[in-house]
């Protein structure tokens, strides 16, 4: 008495991809749309619709009634949030439950924990994975402020206990700059928040985001896939990840990959999860965990050639996973660019008609959109349109490869993201792999300049 | 000094195929068409287009003069013939290769042996492959005959030496009925062709066609990349092909694989090669040599993640094969469903206008068409529009993923064999793995019936 049929609460590629995993599975699907989105991909390929609401998603994809009614309406025996949306929502999880309905997602505790960013930090600190290191509290006085800065290393930096917007924060580089920049800051923050208290963490100038892909069951066994690396990012929005990251030795993959698989059947974690690190100089420093699938998942997957998706199914419906830890290898690399509806330099969104549209195809080259020609982008949600993930023996012939994809790609009616992956995978540093969190707004401010 | 520029000199998803892998490797691509091809997918990819003549594949494709004058005017270095049309043409190999151009394909001589039936078996003979097993010659007295069938093992099949169209021709399936049988294709023989000797064959009573994908560097080095069952067939055209073929074992392959790629490498053959046996009871009988690029290639490269059309180029351009036999592993299962424009259960061609065109997308799913919305199919060549390769971690988890492909596949316009491929996939022997090369028109007999 399996799973055998999932509404799946989201729209766009990812309810695509949810429904191709759950055919593939044998699986029925029911897709809930809002108005807007009626005549989408997968609300086509879907076994049941059901509209459940106007275009606001506060009251389509975010109305969680409307959806558990469609639920008992359809007969679905799961429910699969996607990501975004309700994915992340602990609530809404432990109603589905109590509805007898399977969340095809972490356990709700875990979901609410790591959605609250000072528990999740102390949970991860406490499972063992690496935070930024910084003074634990208060600094007392100068000599106490040197020995903490010496342990962690320069440069470091001094921030307000009650500071915000920067003010009272400061980049200290060498022993030599520690008195001065401590007294600057606490008089600063004494000025701006009628308090001097200031404490001390490691400066991180370039780091890069590193994020592992975990996976549990639920029941204290767990595995890693591997890293995706998303530093390519404009406005903490990632735009081309890759796997692996350029910057790793297999060593350092195993190492933390451990550790965080250790952590997650420690925690008895059930389902997918990715904890997402800065990075610097080989060292990690912990920022979140997403209880959810990831958009950049299928780079794992190329990776891996383990199907995402499927296991959440499995897990969800009381199976175990299909790889052992020492079953999954990392072969290859792989890149997936985010293709948007919108203005590929000034970011203006530009939804609307898609007169023409032609995947990418051939060897290695995945598509997931929900794209066709006659399609109208909808202005309410989300401007991602479509993923190119693209897989190669090694990083240069897989950039080699996403280039001509990209080549081929053609999406007219609207203006996208294509020509912005084009001019990134001609810059020196990107085919370097020599790239960190800030790499994309500096290179946007400079071509603007 | 490398190969900067190949003309592809042939049509269709297989001329998208070479550009992609051209474009892959920074390679440029001049297309050469018919007028009947002016608006093909690859023709607008390329970087570079020249009209070499009429529709009739003997003014334009097949036009020798014509396709080496557009390599002169284009400055092509290298011409990649693909399948079909010149690529097993010893004479054409020759003349390309006196003009200074690379010839991306085995040796002249090569293709010459392996093209003439009667010469490729003595070479296969000599380099070890295994043959259908028979008397070697005429039978000289029912005592003889006995002998011979009992090392060939029953049932065996006497043949009339001066036959044709199965006269004189029968299956003797135990000793007892051998003196009765051979008197009677005698008799049989003598009253048909007035010459009453008769030979002896091992019968094949329900064939598998399995065939080894092998690649030598022309210097003695050769590997081979496992095998593709093609069983399915009709008329002699393959439908559709897997790999692994579903009753070979790890072992059996290893052992095949050895003796195809130790062939090669005694014979120095250079480029991809096709190795093909029919198959029973765990023997293999050979069949023929392929001296190029098959259709179905892009099944082995889904299990084996090697890029067959890459290492073609590498090969005629001097380089040593990409990977060693020790690094090629065989993972998982793929299957590729030709698509056709024609009806999918009476094969009557269907070209013209293709209306709505969307490829399927998602993981492990691969698209080799150059359809595109708008594209009128012309009259005068090869039905086959598409070639839709899925890969799985097992086989039933491919065909599950083939189904649901199969779903997403839209092709409006005209009419094409998606339907038969569903139909396929229904059925328990398909299902099963458990069919010969007899299996598919007997199927299609049936349901006519």
């Amino acid at each position: 008495m399996g799973i055998s049929r999932i509404l799946i609460a989201n729209r766009g590629e990812i309810a695509l991809r949810i429904h191709r995993a759950a055919h593939e599975m044998g699986i029925e699907t029911v897709a809930v749309h809002s108005t807007a989105d009626a005549d989408a991909m997968h609300v086509r390929l879907a076994d049941h619709a059901i509209c459940i609401g106007p275009p606001s998603a506060t009251d389509s994809y975010l109305n969680q009634a409307a959806i558990i009614s469609a639920a008992e309406i359809s007969g679905a025996d799961a429910i699969h949030p996607g990501y975004g949306f309700l994915s992340e929502n602990a609530q809404f999880a432990e109603i589905v439950e109590t509805h007898d309905i399977k969340w095809i997602g972490p356990k709700p505790e875990h979901i609410r924990t790591m959605g609250d960013k000072v528990e999740a930090k102390r949970t991860a600190g406490a499972l063992g994975l690496p935070l930024v290191p910084g003074s634990d509290g208060a600094i007392s006085s100068i000599e106490e402020a040197a020995e903490v800065a010496e342990q962690i290393g320069y440069p470091v930096l001094v921030k307000a206990a009650s500071g915000g917007g920067g003010r009272g924060m400061k980049v200290i580089p060498t022993a030599a700059d520690l008195a001065s920049a401590v007294a600057q800051a606490k008089s600063e923050a004494k000025a701006a928040f009628g308090d001097d208290t200031v404490y001390l963490e490691k400066y991180l100038g370039n780091p890069r985001h590193i994020e592992f892909q975990v996976f549990g069951d639920g029941n204290g066994n767990a595995v890693h896939l591997g890293e995706r690396d998303c530093s390519l990012q404009r406005r903490h929005q990632k735009v081309l990840e890759e796997a692996p990251s350029p910057v790793l030795s297999q060593e350092e993959r195993q190492r933390m990959g451990s550790i965080v698989a250790k952590a997650m059947a420690e925690m008895g974690y059930r389902g997918a999860g990715t904890i997402e690190f800065l990075w610097e100089n080989g060292e990690f420093y912990f920022i979140e965990m997403n209880t959810r699938l990831q958009v950049e998942h299928p780079v794992t997957e190329a990776i891996t050639g383990v199907d995402l998706v499927r296991e959440q199914i499995r897990i969800a419906d009381g199976k175990p996973l299909s790889v052992q830890q020492d079953e999954i290898e990392f072969k290859g690399h792989a890149i997936e660019c985010r293709i948007n509806a919108e203005d590929p330099f000034n970011f203006i969104p530009s939804p609307g008609l898609v007169t023409t549209y032609h995947a990418a195809g051939g060897m290695h080259v995945r598509v997931d959109s929900g794209l066709y020609a006659g399609y109208r982008i909808p202005p309410y949600y989300d401007s991602m349109i479509a993923k190119l993930i693209v897989y190669g023996r090694t990083r240069e012939g897989c950039i080699m490869r996403l280039r001509r994809a990209l080549e081929e790609m053609v999406i007219e009616g609207v203006k996208t993201s294509i020509p912005l992956h084009e001019a990134l995978l001609n810059e020196p540093d990107i085919l370097d792999g020599n790239y960190s969190i800030k790499w994309l707004e500096e290179w946007l401010g400079e071509r603007e300049a």
